[in-house]
């Protein structure tokens, strides 16, 4: 198949059976009558290029010490990774100042190691992904929210009050754009006022950029770094292929640094070795991924599209309590079941009352309990019995 | 191929055009006219069990989230690893004190920081493991070398010089046993002289046992934190099945602290999550190699045995000044080359003088410029012409 070839969702689409076989998390956590919507992989084939790479290696069981940019494998997907944000974003970022890390959250434990002391503030968007405010409390740091709030039609955060509750001992902030579960991409406007602030504050900005190649329409993506010298000189950007390119158990992401004193300010509290090296199956998708997905990723991002509509569509037409924004970027919707008068958490509703496996809002917001966060990456059959399900479940509770 | 099947070379050996078509640091490294016999790596196809627990995932590409052990994939390989320990060496140790690494330096690397202050020593036997030597330097921590010396047909070394060199400032001594690159397995009288010096000092063990499976006939693997409760209390083994099962690219390795509470203090340090996730094919390869594995073994470790015998005849008989003692376990010769009258250092003789890319000596000890490291898991065939070039250099120099 060549990159210029259209992909079409029966080009990546798995049918239910083939899902349930799999030894996922998403299609094996829940009992089996359960539609899963829940963690953040998509029902779908990879990229025939990311597939080819893995191919290459498993068919000549090439599992011996790698050779991928001498014996630096991480040097060619810290390339490959410079020369993308360069090419879509604009963005210059030496390939020298790029580490391969397993995973965003090793990323964020480590930053917070080197840039922090037990005791010192991290402030985090809440809601916000589990893990990042896990390794907050599990370093031993203060946890400094910055609630994302309901504007008109969408979502924004409200520097004001952040200004008041941090103090001298607040040192990181950390960013998620575009964010989860939101699924806000926030604008130049917004992040400038973010960059004042960290400025103001010296702050040191951790940068989830992972869901940026996950862009509908009418939405962009503005790497914080890129905002200016003085941004890239104190900001950490992570990403991965793993979300954009559904190869989450591959375990390979990057975090770039924006400048080589930020990085060896880092490398002084956390030695490389200690990341351990990233294994070169994880390697090679990646580079096939943003060297040569780009078509595959264009039909998923369409269909991906579509699916928000017609999720959009539904939930407005036939449960009208549930309130929720379309996301500019991302499979996922924040769902805010407040209105229909659920008693307990709206995720054990929804498994006990429909056997739908949402995640639990409030595993992402301390007050979230009446929220749930939906995963729409899947087929339409799969997304309309998730969505018939919902609906019949929170009628029944309604009447 | 069941487990009882017989494993003969050539079910697993690989023929050269196949090896140098490989993308690998072995066969890429030097240029194509080079022999390699440095990295550790073997020329082999893995275990057919191996190759099944990678494909599964592979063709139903279930790149996403994994489930194994619910959403704790590292549970499984924890269990499978002491279930393993108690099985070979009747040594218990809970699997929740095992945790999942990508590597073993890292696990090195991580402990150094846990377990000691930037000044402190660390004592590490030499000639040993370039990167463990690295791991010392770059966490500004000191190298307290213990020398491996030559006995009588073997390796020792002399704990009464190590006593005269050590202050109260050391805190580690890392094990290797077997010892890479002298393929010593440490007797038990050996090893309890090190706990009576390690239980002295007050040391932290760190005890690479990775070896421990290429074990020859008539030598015996004793995990150091089996020889007793007190021991365990001050051990952390680090062990993969990456070198007796032929997968360090797959990136999976594990550390077995001896008590809960050695693992606490630990991740007071090390959070768990600083370390990134393995990625779930190295998991899965590594739980086949580990349970369904052990006919490939049998197979190739018959192999390596006929092969150590055929390079150890061999250079008795056509190079005498070469000395070096039959290693108990590894694929590994330690090769003192010093009697040749080489010119320069002895890597870079046989790279030069016959087209052979050993390991270079003094990566592993600062005297040992006149040594090479030399891997002779391969086929009998390449292991010939190996041989005879190594062979011829050395006569023609000394003529």
């Amino acid at each position: 198949m060549t990159q210029n070839h259209i992909i079409h969702p029966q080009d990546f689409l798995i049918d239910k059976a083939a899902l349930q076989a799999r030894r996922s998390y998403k299609w094996r956590h829940y009992p089996a009558d359960v539609l899963p919507a829940f963690v953040a992989d998509m029902d779908f084939r990879v990229a025939p290029a990311v597939q080819a790479a893995i191919l290459e290696t498993v068919e000549a069981q090439d599992y011996g010490y790698p050779l991928r940019g001498g014996d630096r494998p991480h040097l060619p997907l810290a390339t490959v990774f410079a020369e993308r944000m360069a090419l879509r974003y604009g963005w210059t970022v030496p390939a020298e100042q790029v580490i391969a890390l397993a995973d965003l959250v090793q990323g964020i434990n480590a930053a917070i190691l080197a840039f922090s002391e037990p005791g010192d503030g991290v402030i985090v968007q809440v809601p916000n992904y589990p893990p990042f405010r896990e390794s907050i409390l599990t370093t031993g740091r203060k946890l400094v929210p910055l609630e994302m709030v309901r504007t008109q039609g969408s979502y924004g955060f409200d520097l004001e009050t952040l200004e008041a509750v941090i103090d001298e001992r607040t040192r990181i902030l950390v960013l998620c754009n575009p964010q989860n579960p939101t699924g806000r991409a926030f604008s130049r406007a917004e992040l400038e006022a973010v960059l004042v602030f960290a400025e103001r504050h010296d702050l040191i900005v951790l940068s989830d950029e992972i869901h940026a190649d996950l862009l509908y329409p009418g939405a962009r993506h503005i790497p914080f770094a890129s905002l200016s010298a003085a941004a890239a000189a104190r900001t950490v950007t992570l990403s991965s292929a793993t979300k954009g390119f559904n190869i989450p158990g591959l375990r390979c992401a990057v975090a770039a640094f924006g400048t080589d004193a930020l990085l060896k300010r880092f490398h002084d509290r956390v030695p490389s070795r200690v990341l351990g090296s990233v294994n070169h199956i994880g390697i090679d998708a990646t580079i096939a991924a943003w060297t040569e997905g780009q078509a595959w990723l264009d039909g998923v991002l369409a269909h991906l599209n579509a699916m928000r509509d017609h999720v959009a569509e539904t939930l407005r037409r036939e449960l009208p309590a549930v309130r929720f924004h379309l996301p500019d970027a991302t499979y996922l919707l924040w769902l805010d079941c407040t209105d229909l008068g659920i008693e307990g958490t709206a995720h054990d509703f929804f498994l006990e009352h429909a056997r739908l496996g949402f995640s639990p809002g409030e595993a992402f917001h301390p007050d979230g309990a009446k929220h749930v966060r939906m995963n729409f990456a899947t087929s339409k059959p799969i997304l309309d019995e998730i969505l018939e399900r919902m609906v019949k479940a929170a009628r029944a509770n309604q009447r």
